[in-house]
């Protein structure tokens, strides 16, 4: 969330030179995406966004992200695809790192989404899965679900310095979500990282998926858990949203298709995402000195979102789509 | 240099309301600046810099700022003054901090200026200077000659944990240019942090100077002698580059003017200027934390810069302006 790499207005007039982008306009650090360094530069033609690749994206991986974008812009779906110099390349190096020239698209990301918003961006999560139906390339989830135990292991006790039996909480939940964990759902290429923050909206209309870094081949569903506890909450896991939680299953089925097995298993997908999110946040929590300038984000307001999908009844999941308590 | 207050999308939309420049397009938080959260913002209409006044700038001075803004505005000078709403007002509250949504200029900040785009930095100054003649505000220098020994003293013993006899160093340094520090100059508005950060440019012409909130009444060489030691050195202060040097004070000369008495200070000011930075990258060097991720910037790249402008045979000044070591 800062700009780690600085590239001089000189690097960066040449770099463009590359392309047929126009002349340098304007370049201004932006704060944003997973640890990348991020420029909005502007040119005599366009604006765009510029990524330098620092060390949470592996560089091996970025074929993968590069041809998952251009396979959905194909299809027309507005994700920022990596601008190709005149010779055809569109990963390239600058100031020693891993670079792209990223397509810029309109929009902010939403901090309360309404309803109406969780229903449009359920169906771009739709639109997505079903554009990938056809997309050959495969990549492992590195934070999924086979890996948590892992993490978990690596946090160890330390766990108990962000709140007092937090080992053994999350050690209990492990076994039970895991021992559940489905595998005969349908599978395809997901975003992995849906929160409101990836999708740009102008009103409630969808301008953008973006920060596609924690992309892979993943069951379909669990992406959509993942969303659903993104976007039904506050901030700190406390109040759910059923109205903006039913806006993203509601709009994904309409827009694709969810089938009755998925929506069965929908709570513990979305037990599972968020024991993803509390490892990943303890981890990074345990691993940030208290004093440095990024805002650790809280651990807990992701055992809360998994103790609420504890309490959801399976029973009613039985009772047909209309008393599903993701779609109630 | 970071996004420290986060400003929600629906907060700006609410905010943008007051204003007649447009809906929402695009809003991106910036690093660049004092301690302030910047973000650039795209409407339907325009873009602009909203700026959140963070800790290091004094609320209460921020009419002086927008003033001098307007009135140079007003002069044809391209700076960003701040947008005034619907109601005329410039200063504005958002999200608990006094908040400016201020015009957009094109332009990027060279890194390693050259003798040409020192000439026209140098002679923006001069205009600055020139349109500032009947600007009637005034505003003392926060961080002039006489606050200087008070910062050493605050700083103290510990400036030898930088360098060893760092303190034995400045206490002299001091002594010696505040026993010559000039009275009887011309004074007037002064930008007084004119950096290449802070001048943006395409190819060798000057479109905006920016960053005004160092801004003060004090000795109009003075502020000359600050851009000398920001322009015409690299980053470490070891290296001068004479024909950049020579560019800015001539440009300087050429679009405004430069007393012989004013030319003859330059050196006694150089070196002043040069232990002001020194002290407040002291300063700042002994108050933040080394793994805080902020990149602390190295005092003594100041003190090799006054040592260089003790060298000046001040004979030579009395030669002319074309024997001038600042003009050579």
């Amino acid at each position: 969330m800062a700009v780690y790499t600085q590239v001089s207005a000189e690097a960066l007039g040449d770099f463009l030179a590359r392309y047929d982008v126009g002349e340098l306009v304007s370049a201004k650090g932006i704060a944003e995406g997973v640890e990348n360094s991020n420029y909005l530069v502007e040119t005599t033609q366009d604006r765009f966004i510029l990524t330098l690749y620092e060390r949470r994206v592996n560089a091996d991986e970025l074929p993968y992200f590069m041809a998952l974008l251009d396979h959905l812009a194909a299809k027309g779906l507005s994700v920022p695809p990596a601008i190709k110099d005149r010779n055809g390349v569109a990963i390239q190096r600058l100031e020693g790192r891993p670079a792209c020239l990223i397509k810029f698209l309109r929009g902010v990301s939403v901090s309360h989404p309404t309803p109406a918003q969780a229903l449009v961006a359920g169906g771009a999560l739709g639109q997505m899965h079903r554009a990938v139906e056809d997309f050959a390339l495969d990549r492992p989830n590195s934070m999924g679900a086979q890996t948590w135990q892992a993490l978990f292991e690596q946090c160890g006790r330390d766990l108990d310095r962000i709140h007092p039996d937090l080992y053994d909480r999350v050690e209990e939940a492990l076994d039970q979500v895991l021992a559940r964990w489905p595998t005969d759902l349908p599978t395809g290429a997901i975003h992995a990282d849906l929160f409101p923050d990836n999708i740009l909206m102008l009103g409630d209309q969808v301008t953008g998926l973006i920060d596609f870094y924690f992309a892979c081949t993943d069951l379909r569903a669990y992406d959509l858990a993942v969303m659903h506890g993104a976007w039904a909450f506050d901030s700190t896991g406390t109040d759910f949203f059923p109205a903006t939680g039913h806006g993203i299953v509601s709009g994904y089925r309409d827009a694709f298709e969810l089938s009755e097995a998925e929506l069965a298993a929908l709570p513990v997908l979305a037990q599972g995402a968020s024991l993803r999110f509390l490892l990943s946040r303890a981890w990074d929590w345990l691993n940030t000195p208290a004093d440095a300038l990024v805002t650790r984000k809280d651990p807990l307001a992701y055992l809360r979102r998994y103790d609420f999908y504890r309490t959801f009844d399976p029973a009613t999941t039985l009772q047909g789509v209309n008393a599903d308590p993701f779609l109630a």
